[in-house]
């Protein structure tokens, strides 16, 4: 196989598609809406990406039957006047920062093949702390692009994220932009720890909002309460272990 | 040298051949069975494969002399009617996540020289405990390749191994399918702790059944032996051990 | 993306251009020096090289725009008759070793195509301790070069540093001199524990002299004012944390 | 740079010439015999070989002249009917597996330029433990190449050294065999702990007694001296805090 190996599944033409990247990343939450949006749209698979710096790896099925490990673009005709949508999803991002720019290439190679012109890089940033408010943090490769985004509440802070944005997320904007492609990252404040699907919604809010397509967010919506339960239920651990290393911590320091 | 260099060492015609693969892997299972099968037929080294991915090594030999690290490719005209066999062995897998794609691609390629149709990938699958019955979990590229195997005893559970399938093994059955191969991972069960002959002869059993050939499985069983009895001593050492900590366990516990 | 490539910013034409390369180090001394450069003269972005080395990576600028990681070429026309000044700033080196060679080729070639006959290397050596006299240590391809280094106070001593000279800096010399350029490395004393402003100042002196510009070092002074406060109020910090310590050290050990 | 830059310092023809290899590994035996050889013998430098895979680094001479990382070749007229010599040294392996095939090729490729057809690979072998009597190992391409060795005391051991030979020393063997070219490789029995210029002299021995030639090794018998002094005073301070911690082991377990 050479370093990357493009296949196409079937042929589709879409009219003025938007790409969306959810490759996994802080909170899984790129990654959360991309692959929302190929169940609950009418999506069809039509291109897999392998690639050599993905691990020497196939998964099996529930039927034992093995698949090697790909980046897959879904297409999607929206419903509505909406722009239809390419949508990236994987299990892997590159494991060299070479190959980074390697996959990213590749990927934008059959964005180009498509006709996109405007990428959403989908992604997280990880705050440290339980998130109240799920503020919904942009960057673009262009200041025009800033209105329709800040109409969708989307905020654009100052050098912020401190550290850029990396991986493919980051190199879709970067390589994007030498291309002559338009981009966008939409990153969801998460604490960090935990996949977020209650971030992954705000961030699938403003995409709606931009984009003006309305999918359900009903399963989303489910996924994020089964997560607050389990977010719940931890934090009754730790208090519940605080109170009983306490009474020790005063006999020890105290008595 | 370049990245992969195919020594030829013999040429060697075989009808409608599989290609069998057992190099190093949990267990050493397939490992164990591709050299079984070398050792017992009346086998032919015909390819040796050099890569740079491998380790920069020469072995030496009981007379001091020197190879060059490979993989091997004997060739194996078995009796009866069953199909002819092309074994690949050797000591290593590549040592990068890119390696491991060139070097299963040229392995590839020498089955396509010698019209190898389907191949066999043999590997282990640790259970984290001494196994009692060994079964034997399988994988294909096509659900069609399922009944035979089914038929001796194979089994394929959903979504089973949950890492999927790494390295050589999974790449040939990821690549070769990418080629129009059909493949097939065969995976004994075993703890993941030790070089484990009894579970290769489940591996082998079921090669004899699908395959149509019979070998002497005696030496196996020989090697099994000497293992349950190394496994008898440590699980004995273990024993003693917890006996003598015991007494000890309960002076600073509960005395 | 190439492995290397080299953005056209703008076309400049300098006279007898000398190169200078200023990307992190020891010390923050070579990059203190170059932005320092890159600020109080007229320059004008003339290159960028982004690279696959490079971590894979856009930053976010104040208006929450992105530009992928790069090195960046700013060329100045000095007043006076000093030689014009072709500058390389950046935030990376490579991320491995054959990158440095790839990185440094890519460099060299910029320098080429701008006439370039002369490569400085800014750098720093760390002494361990806090420097009272900030003297610059020198390296060069051909001892022919000594002599007006030496004018400006530039020490040469044997074998040092001891470890020679790594990354960007040690092959612009290395690569340079195999191309027939000649290159001067100029290394600050530091103590290799801060960002170091003052020994930034010296080798920016030494620059001065040799290349017979002048500019204003306000700017780097104060932020070396800035830096002795830090590194008195640690000092501070050091020697009350030491007086707090010690009473207790006394009851632990001798009450 | 590409990958490998070979440069043609001088032309020599030499008659028949062997390569002797001595580059850095266990014990610095293989580079203390070639370095030996080269200062010994009127020697001129022939070629550098530059390599990707070497550090980014330039060394600094006693004149602050600095030189890029290579290996170098000394070509050497030996008086006397012995063959004569190409001698390969350096200061540095590859650092990648695939590094270490490509940049003994490279060598490979400088030794058919002088027309060699024997390739002599030093090293040690680390036993773990002081060595009294200092043996000499050896390992061939082909058991043609015994008798002579095997007269000059060289053992041969079964499959020793057990985990074969790494680096350029094995793959000199595995790819000049590869190539045709009849190689041997030398290695000092040697403690693993230290420079050891008594076992370089063991494998000097049989290189002269081999190959025909004579040289003063004086030199190296010093080195040997003082490494001895060293040894005995490592021993002597080992000794002394072993009588100082006993006493204490004594009232901690005994009293």
């Amino acid at each position: 196989m050479d370093e990357i190996d493009i296949e196409h599944v079937a042929e589709r033409s879409l009219s003025d598609p938007v790409l969306i990247e959810g490759l996994p990343g802080v909170g899984h939450i790129g990654k959360l809406v991309a692959e929302h949006l190929v169940e609950e749209f009418d999506s069809e698979l039509v291109r897999r990406v392998y690639a050599a710096e993905f691990p020497p790896q196939v998964t099996v099925d529930d039927a034992g039957v093995t698949d090697l490990t790909a980046a897959a673009f879904h297409a999607i005709e929206t419903p509505d006047d909406a722009a239809d949508l390419l949508v990236l999803t994987g299990d892997h991002q590159a494991s060299t920062n070479a190959g980074h720019y390697t996959l990213t290439s590749a990927f934008l190679d059959v964005a180009d093949s498509f006709d996109v012109d405007h990428a959403y890089a989908l992604g997280g940033v990880p705050t440290g702390e339980l998130v109240e408010e799920y503020t919904v943090l942009g960057a673009v490769t262009d200041a025009d692009l800033k209105p329709p985004l800040e109409a969708a509440d989307v905020e654009f802070r100052s050098d912020e994220p401190a550290g850029g944005i990396v991986g493919v997320s980051g190199l879709l904007l970067g390589l994007g932009e030498r291309r002559g492609l338009d981009a966008t990252c939409l990153m969801g404040e998460t604490s960090g720890y935990l996949v977020d699907p209650k971030s992954a919604k705000a961030v699938l809010d403003v995409l709606q909002e931009v984009l003006g397509f309305e999918v359900d967010v009903g399963s989303l919506e489910d996924r994020a309460e089964e997560m607050e339960e389990v977010v719940g239920k931890i934090q009754e651990m730790q208090s519940q272990q605080q109170q009983q290393v306490l009474p020790d911590d005063e006999l020890r320091y105290i008595g």
